[in-house]
């Protein structure tokens, strides 16, 4: 960044601008290491107009800007790979309106949906997308992101009704509509939702809310093999029981949790199943038919939690397989796959990754939103040991040849970032054309996140 | 169209292209009357290849493209206002794949969401969008129709995984993915859904099927008001009973309903509210529930059905509603708003339009998909009676103008096409300069559909 350019930002604004050293690289990083790239300042934005006039300041001066609130991404997407300003949204964050009868909430983009959720639960409502790691909706919003609340309630995308975006020409346009469904014109909405900070700027989202669940209720149970958990999963969604949640982790992950925390859980490939009823009636009848198809597949040591807290210990594995594995190899760096198929192909692929895993003789632990066709194989090696770590690239590369050929997505729900991009070209190189054309309308110096999504 | 790109039609497509008088006819209109524009040509398209052809032989010599298939659009989306050749996919009408365990199909935009429902049904399978008048597929994702499933299920947008379409570059690009989920770069599948063919002509859709729910029944009640009506459908949405259905019709429809079939339903503001539930006692707890609910709010007359039969019986009158003013008023044009808006302000916008109505005297309709916030008012007058359609364009918009102040859209299903361009401008004025400029991107003659959605 050009000395006048920093002068101007300084100018524009004062104490909101840093360049301290810690807060440059706290802003260089996310959650996918190693890479570091600090930003030449960060600007904690405070309203709709700071975003404006950084924009406005890049175009003038050409300086990058890249989006940034909780740094919680998992492909780079914050990291300013070219430098310039990190734009630092986490304190936009006041939930705008929330319209109980609307089933809405309006919030700004550094809002995380934890609390988002602590300010609807009262009126009856949720939130129900949860990526974890107190992510933001801007974030989320960007990334496309989702979690274990989207095989009921869909991703992050299905959940925001209108945007309004800060672009680089200067103007502040709303996308969508507050109404449930609308069918007005080209739909924008959903070009600036997943495009990682890289046509416009977040300032406002409006999503749904929706009812809490009356009865909910948990059952666990561990199966022979992987693919039997994901068949029972397939078969489960077949069964209109419409499940709140369905999760997979594999032995590996179990045995990870029972040697961090001590825990005697089956070292087996798990299931989770969440389910919710109007009446408790239903519910217990919902549990029934779940139970026979869960036995059916070859399920064993099946547990049901009906109390918040019974429910909270019986997820208890899933919510620390993360930690477990991280605590489990200090210092090892991490990778987390992303595929996505069609849910009849999610047994085979599971099988035909960890045939391969195993074949290379990794470590692999699979962890999925099995109900979705979703599922992410954690790797880990020593930083430095390069030949593991190519031979990680080599079968994660193999895994998304395999997810393409069968309709997949080399991505369910972290995004391109800086890390998948060749990938991208492999599954949409027929469209990139046309998203570099968009790209260069909405950004055609090139200074919105650049580096990411587009190979 | 010049008598070369004519010659070049029919040495290219012999038989498949047409100049009938009465085949020009019967695609120079829709179900929005009376506006009529035949085109020069129809070419009835056997497959992607012929589609990318005419494509191509529209760039070459300059004449405009219109897509058709069952010719039910509302807002004259099919009219090709500017002649040329219709492009009529209605002989692509072939299921390509079912796949039961990945819960989608793929087709042609040529099948009608009946035909793939009774191709569905055998694997307990069915595909949830009923706009009605045996719509085609491509042609609800070219508007991004919905009905009265919607309200569980989603619109069209929602439930299409991914496009094949042909660009005027010549080109056929793949949008979108057959996985459940995807955050693979920007999204340019719903760029062209909801498009209405103005920048792609959709050749494949791979869409989302839903299991058949286990248990259904349907009450049906009436109140003292509409906005009682309306109310009440409010409170059911916020009950977490997840409806797969939540219809509202007027006295005056009902009345129109008896005075045509020789019925007596009661003359009142009437809900209908389908349930389902994975389990018998589920359901029957959930339609008590509802019950109360209904009865609290003021209705009455509450009937039950749960056998099939008796489902489409109590089904009836809402089914034949517009058939029924229709019939009743032979001769008159008929004009159907499609407001939408957050759903805490649909009792109030109902009030509103309906004292509108009133005091300028118009006979007014209101049927409404009110768990989504979107109803439509049925207008009808005799075709020359300019005073009458004066007024109730007036009137229409004046609620548009209500429904934006409130947050709401001028389109919730139809779509934009020929008559709600101003409407658009109003809606979303300030990012119509970013919707040319991506139709200008894909359609740089202006040939694909011209004269549609934008002002």
């Amino acid at each position: 960044m050009k000395p006048e350019a920093l002068a101007a930002l300084q100018a524009r604004f004062a104490e909101q601008l840093s360049t301290a050293p810690a807060i440059l690289q706290a802003h260089g990083r996310d959650e996918s290491h190693p890479t570091v790239h600090p930003p030449h300042a960060v600007l904690f934005a405070r309203s709709e107009t700071d975003v404006v006039d950084a924009l406005g300041l890049a175009s003038a001066h050409g300086f990058p800007v890249t989006p940034f609130a909780v740094g919680s991404s998992l492909e780079g997407q914050v990291i300013p790979v070219q430098g310039g300003l990190s734009l630092d949204v986490s304190s936009m964050n006041a939930v705008l309106a929330l319209e109980p009868g609307g089933f809405q909430a309006t919030v700004q983009p550094g809002v995380t949906y934890p609390e988002l959720n602590r300010r609807s639960r009262p009126h009856g409502l949720f939130f129900p997308v949860d990526p974890g790691a107190e992510a933001s909706l801007g974030g989320m919003a960007s990334t496309n992101a989702s979690g274990t609340g989207a095989v009921r309630y869909g991703t992050t995308r299905d959940n925001v009704l209108e945007l309004r975006v800060a672009l680089m020409d200067g103007s502040v346009i709303r996308v969508g509509s507050k109404a449930r469904k609308t069918s007005a014109g080209y739909d924008l909405k959903h070009l600036f939702i997943g495009a990682e900070g890289t046509l416009g700027v977040i300032t406002e989202l409006t999503v749904k809310l929706w009812p809490l669940p009356g009865h909910v209720a948990v059952l666990r149970g561990h199966f022979p093999g992987v693919e039997a958990a994901a068949t029972c999963a397939v078969q489960v969604m077949g069964a209109a029981l419409s499940p709140e949640r369905l999760e997979l982790m594999d032995a590996e992950l179990m045995r990870a949790v029972n040697r961090h925390e001590g825990a005697a859980y089956p070292e087996a490939p798990t299931l989770w199943i969440e389910l919710a009823s109007s009446s408790a009636v239903g519910l217990g009848e919902a549990l029934g038919l779940c139970s026979e198809i869960m036995a059916d597949s070859g399920g064993g040591g099946l547990e049901v939690a009906r109390s918040a807290a019974d429910r909270a210990a019986l997820w208890e594995a899933r919510h620390h397989a993360y930690y477990a594995l991280g605590a489990l190899y200090p210092g090892h760096d991490r990778l987390s796959t992303d595929i996505c198929v069609p849910l009849q192909h999610l047994p085979g692929i599971i099988g035909f990754s960890r045939a391969l895993a195993g074949q290379e003789g990794l470590h692999a632990s699979f962890v999925g939103h099995v109900g979705d066709g979703n599922f992410h194989v954690l790797f880990h090696a020593p930083p430095d040991d390069g030949a593991t770590w190519a031979r990680i690239h080599g079968v994660y590369d193999r895994m998304i040849g395999e997810a393409l050929a069968l309709g997949g997505t080399c991505s369910g729900e972290h995004g391109i970032g800086l890390h998948k991009r060749a990938h991208l070209a492999r599954e949409h190189g027929d469209t990139l054309a046309l998203m570099r054309a968009i790209k260069a309308l909405l950004d055609p110096s090139g200074l919105l996140n650049p580096g990411k999504i587009l190979p």
